[in-house]
């Protein structure tokens, strides 16, 4: 079992996991495989994979077999996993707990090729219904203190196989920078009475040099701060804290939403490698005023190099407002 | 000239530096270029830099001119520039400021292709006394709140150019990973009367299953709560703040220990890229009791993926103790 160990200085939590030294480390190699016979994300190939969790598909379909649209399974190298209790323990100065959680991975599509910019609206929205189907049902789990979405996509985002898919980690302490995030966010309130991003919404649309994207429910533009270049945060327009709340109205404008930034990225960058990060609240949190959930699109287009490291500043060579007018443009 | 801006989410600062977007992009190729002609660092090209800052050489050596041993210049494409005043304005409700600072780039010897481990131990005293040195010079501009000193080394962890080189910057506000990381060890101090880095100290001379190298003056271990495999600390064993005070038989120490860590990275893992940080202290703040400078070398071997940006935990594959027994019997 991986073990969570404590950073006595930082309070930095890391998870070591030596299960996952065992997984294919596809990084070593310049290209990615696109072997459909041997990939377990492929329809037909359901059997290379953990019993399936969770899936939308054809009516009658049986469990693990084919004729699905979308599939979740646990992870097969689990970072975490669901089986034992949350213990903490001191080994002399430091603190450690045993690693459970949860680490799930949704595959989005049974096409191994049927990247991104290539799904329907329909597809995302069913992505995306499934990610909140995940939430409430894990966050039945009172063991679960935060249940953590996002995507990689592409070697350098730290994506291991092609084949479409998102994760999901559910931990059994908040992670730091969701409290960073919630506390600063929390004074923002404090002091203005408002939430930060309904200011930050409220502000791009009226500069409007950062907007990338708008419907009816939601905004996409690059943050005044962007730390990469071409990052996007994709908000609901109105207040919401909690993601799985979502309606179907809605997962449709969002689909509509990430798809069409999705697809710009793609066009701008041919078919970058990136990162997003759904910014959900804690769930157990109960001040739904402050936060408000959003998607963190992150493009990797420039390295983490010792100066980020050591300071936490970012050095981004392109400036939000030329990269949101180049989106724009782009389609 | 570059701007500096605040997440007001975060409290993160960005460079905005759209003069790096022309410095050269060798992230784009599969290797780096050994072209020691066309290298602005090797000897005999002292013209393609900047005018130089300081150099360790011959005497009666002219400036810019060959016969350096060590030789820093400012950056040719600098995150942060030395000319102006300190300002801070607002723009709508974001925060922002003009991009003062200084970026320079220490060379670390004539010789384009002697990495590291071919150094000698005098020559790492040379560069880790010019490292005391250039923070001794930008501590009196008195606009410099601190000074980081860190190392790039290979394509996936940020270096552009081959050649063996070292970075400085300075910034006009302490970074927010260094004032995390003094509050926390502030607050340790606070419960225990003592410094969380001495205690560290002790606690791995005690246990002996993570200390990868030890002299006279220091200690280098994988720590406890290692975020990457073969992560490695070097400290020195007796409380220390301020890097720049370190006298000239530490710094010999220090080379030493420097020199076989990173000699034993190099035949463990077949010349790894990794980054190194100066973890020193703000220079203003008086309190020399909480704060314990350190070296923290960080090899890239696993990417950081949508988990780690969303969460600030790591997933290390590699325990330290495995880590550390592995290195002890290299070499």
């Amino acid at each position: 079992m991986s073990e969570l160990r404590k950073d006595p200085v930082t309070g930095r939590w890391v998870i070591i996991s030596q299960e996952r030294g065992g997984r294919p480390l596809q990084e070593e190699k310049p290209a990615q495989k696109t072997d459909h016979k041997s990939c377990p994300f492929c329809e037909g190939n359901e059997k290379l994979t953990p019993s399936e969790i969770y899936a939308v598909g054809k009516v009658g379909r049986h469990k693990n077999s084919t004729g699905w649209d979308i599939r979740v399974i646990p992870n097969k190298f689990p970072a975490l996993r669901v089986e034992g209790e949350v213990l903490t323990r001191g080994e002399n100065m430091y603190d450690k707990m045993n690693g459970i959680g949860a680490h799930e991975v949704i595959i989005e599509t049974p096409e191994h090729s049927k990247s991104g910019a290539l799904l329907s609206v329909e597809q995302y929205k069913s992505i995306l219904l499934t990610y909140a189907e995940r939430i409430n049902d894990l966050k039945k789990d009172l063991r679960m203190e935060y249940i953590l979405i996002f995507k990689n996509h592409g070697l350098s985002a730290g994506a291991t196989l092609e084949h479409p898919h998102s994760q999901l980690i559910a931990t059994p302490i908040v992670p730091k920078k969701v409290l960073e995030e919630l506390s600063s966010a929390k004074k923002y309130f404090e002091f203005k009475g408002r939430c930060v991003f309904c200011d930050m919404i409220n502000t791009e649309l009226n500069s409007n040099s950062r907007v990338v994207y708008e419907n009816d429910n939601f905004i996409a533009f690059c943050p005044f701060a962007s730390r990469f270049p071409f990052e996007i945060w994709v908000l609901p327009r109105s207040h919401d804290s909690a993601y799985e709340d979502i309606s179907e109205k809605e997962a449709s404008e969002l689909a509509r939403a990430l798809k069409t930034v999705l697809g710009k990225l793609n066009e701008a960058l041919s078919n970058p490698d990136y990162n997003y990060i759904l910014h959900n609240w804690p769930h157990k949190n109960n001040d739904r005023n402050i936060f408000h959930w959003h998607i963190e699109i992150m493009p990797k287009l420039t390295k983490i190099a010792g100066f980020e490291w050591g300071s936490g500043f970012y050095i981004n060579p392109t400036s939000p407002e030329d990269a949101a007018k180049f989106l724009r443009e782009v389609l």
